[in-house]
């Protein structure tokens, strides 16, 4: 029986006649990990009529041999770049796709001087993205778990919240906790912001101490069977003031807005321009300074964008966060994540929290 | 007073002239950080005679301007490489150094299209990485002490392995250590490989557990005040036989010999072939898969490589790892690791941690 590693690799090649390439030079982890299964960080992969070849240099080969099947493990000779062109022009390939988005100057420049004028290198962007875009329903169930835990751990968290505890500690314990219930690791680097640090939408936990009245947001994603989830959640340390509440409940309405939106055949644009319409009734767009939320999977960004003016639909297989937020220096941020999935009909909310204001 | 960061762009824009640009567009996290002490990870740097500017998006604006000094901070308008193009053209800029390492090919594309055939791109590979692998004392005093904390996290984790223990657990232990002791997290995903596991010089730590008679290699390394430290220790969990200890002795006179070359002056091939020299001369050299070691600092894989045929001789402010190893199948790996400062006419071991076969 076939593995989807190698289900995946047929469903690209049949891809490939559009994009006009008889090849495919795979140059990015979490691509060529989604055709092979191969987890090293290190290597090229070949996609061409006579199959897949992984090259990889000698810390990755054993790895590469246990973690993949029917494809070919080449140890490279000088820069993967050389070994991969080499394989290209033995398979007899002619028309090489590449990803100039996941490709250095430097990597092409090397790959073209090794193909010895017998390859033509045709930009091909996007291609294994737009696969990995629709998730099959292996990959749904893993994202639902990874989701799940990343609700759990939200939870257990926001226990930790006491006046005195320090951002840095907080951030150590949720990605303690993550690997203890069997994550690999955090999808990203956990944010834990306490009060004027909320208002860096992207704040490292630093050796800052929780004080009364504060705001704190925590955003936290955990890598589960390879899949991440993220999910935020905001809280005040005491009795929240009328404008935290009423900038919370607006964020909140702003949250449910997009998620009502999300299904089959909108436009990611459209999904986005509910949740910045909500803020604009409560005058608080110009506060919001980041785009609604962005696709999910095997990395923590991937397609599809859910920003502004995005006109790309969303079909059944889409993962995306829902996310919007508004800062404030002087004052922090409120951010209320979701992860919801999109099936033919129907939208799924993979994380479970309360999104209720919390008041400790 | 003028900051570090200061000091090191008077340094970068005196480099210029040899590379014969009038600008540089640096496009690396690592290097923008080293330059400005921007620690956001989307945007673009432009260093002209105009002085330095930081190009970033919406969630990073505030966090740039409070991280850094003497930049102009300017928040993108579509793509960081447009609105980096844009301010290179108001800076009268001509002769733009990029880097093609660390340039995707799609960034280069959008950059040249913005300069709208006013700009040059002018490939300029490692300038900043050159200024970076010379270590100034304030680099070198942080990078101290993030070695001692690695050594402390490998023997606190020797402490943790009893049969029974999964690589999973001890890894979550690992790394939740480091951030209690101050880390802002580990330099890289922390290798816990047991028995076989050990014999795949990059394995990821999973639900295997340890069983007597195995032996255990522990990579791991801190991120400490921005800085990285990278150590290795082996131990075998009961008494190890003949074989594991001819090899470990073998391993260990192979990272001596290979310290004992470390100076001033000496080239970094040599480095390597002192280590190789040694296993070869226990017939293990083809055991030995990877090179010798690699500099470290803002990153844990940085210039120098000490790797074979590399002519690049040693300078003060260099720090590289000394790690060489065996792995076969069937029996697992032996690897041990430390850093090392190279100063004018001494060698500084940074990290502290017996290096004798530990037995358990």
């Amino acid at each position: 029986m076939d593995t989807a590693f190698q289900h995946r690799r047929r469903a690209l090649a049949r891809l490939f006649h559009e994009s006009r390439i008889d090849s495919l030079l795979v140059t990015h982890p979490a691509n060529w990990f989604y055709l092979t299964g191969f987890t090293g960080e290190s290597g090229a992969l070949v996609i061409s009529k006579k199959g897949a070849t992984l090259v990889t240099d000698g810390r990755f080969v054993v790895q590469a041999k246990e973690e993949t099947k029917g494809v070919r493990v080449r140890e490279q000779k000088g820069s993967a770049f050389e070994s991969a062109a080499q394989a290209l022009r033995e398979a007899k390939a002619r028309r090489v796709g590449f990803d100039p988005v996941h490709m250095m100057v430097s990597q092409l420049q090397m790959a073209r001087k090794a193909s010895k004028g017998r390859l033509e290198w045709i930009p091909a962007p996007g291609i294994v993205e737009a696969l990995r875009a629709r998730k099959d329903l292996g990959e749904l169930a893993q994202m639902r778990k990874a989701a799940i835990l990343a609700g759990e751990i939200v939870e257990l968290a926001i226990g930790l919240l006491k006046p005195g505890v320090c951002e840095r500690d907080v951030g150590a314990e949720i990605e303690y906790q993550m690997r203890k219930r069997g994550a690999s690791g955090p999808a990203f680097e956990t944010i834990v912001a306490f009060g004027n640090r909320a208002a860096l939408p992207h704040a490292r936990p630093t050796a800052k101490r929780l004080r009364k009245n504060e705001l704190v947001v925590l955003d936290l994603g955990v890598i589960l069977g390879h899949y991440c989830s993220d999910i935020t959640r905001t809280v005040f340390v005491g009795r929240a003031p009328k404008r935290i509440q009423t900038w919370y409940k607006a964020v909140l309405q702003a949250h449910g807005a997009a998620i009502s939106t999300v299904r089959e055949g909108v436009s990611c644009g459209e999904v986005d321009a509910a949740a910045r319409r909500v803020l604009e009734g409560h005058g608080l767009a110009h506060l919001f300074v980041h785009s609604t939320g962005h696709g999910l999977g095997l990395e923590v960004h991937e397609d599809p964008r859910v920003a502004k003016g995005q006109a790309r639909r969303l079909e059944p297989g889409n993962v995306i966060t829902i996310e919007p937020g508004v800062y404030a220096e002087g004052i922090g941020g409120i951010r209320i994540e979701d992860d919801v999935a999109v099936h033919a009909g129907r939208t799924e909310v993979l994380t479970r929290a309360p999104r209720h204001l919390i008041e400790l």
